[in-house]
């Protein structure tokens, strides 16, 4: 098995290994080891090339730690939960769902508690530990609580996703585009779990990293400014229609899928196309790559359509690595409710309206004489009230109260109702949320997997040239001094021209190339006698093992050149 | 003050705010906004260049939720608290030893909670708000503490610092630097400390960033390998004795800290100077950097010598914003208590040793008879055993017991004592660790508040070309479409070419130059009715206003040259 070997090199390497191994470890947390951390930085980094500096979208940092109001609003405190089930006899605990599955082989992602307890009990399911009853279904919260502060004993949580940091502060994020939409706003960071009972090693962790952007846009426009540039491009669609006809995923043009209604705007197809193009550079196969529409009974309430980027992978199959989601006005609304804060952006119409509207005005012969020296105050709040509420008011009755320190009654004689033009520039709505979520640690794992070949009994991952976390090393032939001198003054070089670049002196050449290809180490850098001679190197590119003579001098560029694809090493 | 501008300008622009403000706010909390971030990162990475790349440390990162085992271990469980009073009337809590020190000036760090109390009730303190009694002083864990998993509430904590995370897989590090001392192994990343009462900003939060560099050294041996090329690098050394006598911080060569033992090992001065080094490249001037020597009655009681690099700030006088410390084997040895795993190193003599031993053989004309068929493992047994010990044992009782199954009673007849030499290579010991500790957000405040300039009404971030967050902006000098046009293109190229470029197109076009002076773009250009005939534009140098007129063209290789000053503006 591929993951076997895989994560079995991961760990001997320093890529990855289960945290905590000497207290016995604890399920759901991984450490990214000296190599898998660069991996991991460089795909980030990767990621920030796409979203930050070419899409023009800004990043934001915000607390991983969040208070419970703020997560009262966006729907996890109440929502954000596994339905439960606890063994009465050995009182171990399991996802209802789950083991539903494992034992029905049906699918109940979804179901009320309800309905997943009588599941369990009609088809008299039993802990598949001990055998014993399981209690009723109960929802269980998936996220870490605390405590904030010494005193008043704040409620907080772990945040679930890095999205609701970015949703939080949008009115500073609005002012920082100037008032415009639609613009886009990242976060890469931690987001957090409490899983019930994590099996399934980096896929499934307690604490693991997102890159989510969140672009706001215009809700009656969610077109892209460079869809032209991109219609042509071929997506493989796995559309709900086929998931429920059970029928192939479709190869499409960007184009098609807009025309045929099969993704629901420019916006959405644009962001498919941009998470394939990652995921390509990233060395992720088109054959283990597809987009999954979520079916309408598993889309999240208010969404308007979602997609999960899916990545074929050996020992776990179709696993979602990246979601992406329209999911409408559902947050800024809701913060807005919750926080009594004016969330809406003014959106100016394309042409501004010229529209009649009836006012309320005092009838001064009345008036006056009615309400002395409150009238100007009343007149005022007359004049600022929907006249139609008046209208309705005196309709229903025959008078209008308006409060002030007393209560003061309006009666129809008082009013003359006016007509009057007014011009509208346009009105203030909640934009609506564009979210390209990605799951970094899967993205890394689906990496290793995908870049991994196990040929000749040579194992190695041909990872992409950007994100090789060692771009080169450097052989001294043989371990003399006058060839290990010349090596290491090649790896300071080097490294003071911002390489990663290793030293290695033991076993054979060959062992060391076998060495360095395992980790992915694109071009190794050999030293031999005749580099003494006249100042050159072989160059072993690690790929094809080819080899080339340069000069020492020219290294840094050419590595350089090689890295960017300038020059291509057959050219050398 | 310069502290409230910068900070007006910091949450305005779009640097920083405090999170969580539609919500109220929660003390100890920062947003880091879409300038702040970048620049944030950008600091981050000039980090990564000075210790991953530069130094040849590796990056590694570990969960931030750690099991309560683990921070047992390291101490904190027990040890990482604060002094804490309430108050009996309006229970508000404090800060035992800053209540104390507000109201009698004087430094009470580090005293007992028995001691603090008694102060208290001597001094007749009250609370600062009501003017109630308070109560006897506790200590208050600081960390965030949440539980693990549905089942079994494992208690875990929000990690204390990075450093831990390093410590604990130490055993996969060494076998990635192939068992070797010295190494270096960084971490940056979140830590939280639950403060009682954060009060001082960014200085002061509950979850900050932190990058780490724990580098394992052989305790008999720490002298750096590049020391002869710093040795006569100044400086400014606050040492305990100048703490104590009064007297002005020194400066010194490293050389001359080292021969009159000012910094305890080569090791610690040459992380001084790449502290300094760093943080005068992000602009923290020398007259604002001095080195505080840990007081003995301040440092760890496990560390050998410890520095604070301490940088001055208007709004808050001398502040540390990273620790410098040899924290000494303390954090293996108690893992390794904790763990009971060995997390020794091998460490080889320059020379092997020939020592000469005495052991125990048996006497087979009495043991064989006297064993029967016990007598192999006996025999066994009596030779892995310290001679002396069977010795003693005869010497004192008379025999010397070995326990199989039952007891066996050896007698001094039984054995004979010979005399061997062998040869030792080596022995395990505990590695000491340097540790290099960075306050990141403390660094990017010290950076805005001494990159600010504030002359003739405009006000700006005068940051290093490196990391300013946005390099360039592109302005048409007036808003009509032919420039525009021009303008929009050149800023998509540079995006293209991998740097973050504005475009800005509204107000007069000194205003534009003042928008981006404040947040500290380092280049402006501006396409006019010349730019439309010839191809050239202005580019002018956000420093001196200067200006010059460049093509189309060579604006990326211009800019790249001049970000990483191969080329001078001047020279344009």
């Amino acid at each position: 098995m591929k993951h076997d070997k895989v994560m079995n090199i991961a760990k001997k390497r320093g890529f990855l290994w289960s945290s905590f191994e000497i207290y016995s470890g604890v399920a759901g947390f991984f450490d990214y080891g000296p190599l898998g951390a660069i991996l991991k930085n460089n795909i980030m980094s990767k990621w920030r090339d796409f979203y930050v500096v070419g899409e023009g979208f800004y990043e934001i940092e915000s607390p991983t730690i969040m208070p419970e109001e703020a997560l009262k609003a966006s729907g996890h405190v109440d929502h954000f939960t596994d339905p439960m089930t606890e063994c009465k006899d050995c009182v171990d605990v399991y996802r209802a769902d789950h083991i539903i599955e494992e034992v029905l082989d049906a699918d109940v992602e979804g179901l009320e508690n309800q309905k997943l307890s009588e599941i369990i009990s009609e088809n008299q399911i039993r802990c598949p530990k001990c055998g014993g009853h399981l209690t009723h279904v109960w929802s269980y919260n998936l996220m870490f609580q605390t405590l904030i502060g010494a005193k008043g004993k704040k409620t907080g949580y772990m945040r679930p996703e890095t999205a609701q940091g970015i949703f939080i502060p949008f009115k500073r994020l609005l002012r920082f585009f100037r008032n415009k939409l639609p613009f886009g706003v990242v976060q890469l960071g931690k987001a957090y779990r409490n899983e019930i009972s994590p099996r399934q090693g980096v896929i499934r962790l307690r604490e693991f990293t997102q890159a989510e952007a969140e672009i706001f846009v215009n809700p009656q426009d969610k077109s892209h400014p460079r869809f032209s540039k991109i219609s042509s491009e071929i997506l493989n669609l796995y559309s709900s229609n086929s998931q429920i006809n059970k029928t192939e995923s479709l190869k499409v043009t960007a184009q098609e899928a807009l025309d045929q209604n099969i993704v629901a705007s420019e916006m959405l197809i644009y962001q498919l196309y941009l998470a394939q193009k990652f995921l390509r550079e990233l060395g992720i196969p088109d054959n283990a790559l597809r987009f999954r529409q979520h079916l309408p009974t598993e889309m999240a309430h208010y969404a308007i359509d979602c997609w999960d980027v899916e990545v074929y992978l050996d020992h776990y199959g179709w696993i979602e690595i990246i979601g992406i989601a329209d999911r409408t006005d559902y947050d800024l609304k809701s913060h807005s409710t919750y926080s009594k804060e004016d969330l809406r952006v003014f959106i100016e119409y394309p042409e501004p309206k010229n529209i009649k509207k009836s006012i309320a005005k005092a009838n001064m012969k009345t008036f006056g004489p009615a309400f002395k020296q409150d009238a100007p105050v009343l007149i005022k709040a007359l004049e600022e009230t929907d006249a139609s509420i008046i209208q309705t008011s005196f309709n229903e009755k025959g008078y209008f109260e308006i409060e002030l320190e007393t209560t003061h009654r309006i009666l129809p004689t008082h009013v003359k109702f006016e007509e009057i033009e007014e011009v509208i520039r346009g009105e203030k709505v909640f934009p609506h949320v564009i979210e390209p979520s990605f799951g970094i640690d899967r993205i890394v794992y689906s990496v290793l997997i995908h870049s991994f070949y196990d040929k000749d009994d040579t194992n190695y991952f041909k990872l992409a040239k950007d994100i090789a976390p060692v771009q080169a090393t450097v052989l001294p032939l043989m371990n003399k001094k006058e060839l290990v001198d010349v090596a290491i003054d090649i790896r300071e070089n080097l490294r003071e021209n911002g390489f990663i670049a290793e030293y290695d002196s033991s076993g054979t050449i060959g062992r060391r190339y076998a060495r360095a290809d395992e980790i992915g180490v694109p071009y190794a850098i050999t030293v031999d006698y005749e580099s003494i001679e006249d100042q050159t190197v072989t160059i072993r590119n690690r790929d094809n093992s080819q080899q080339s003579r340069i000069a020492i001098s020219d290294i840094s560029n050419i590595l350089e050149s090689l890295m960017n694809s300038k020059i291509k090493f057959e050219d050398l």
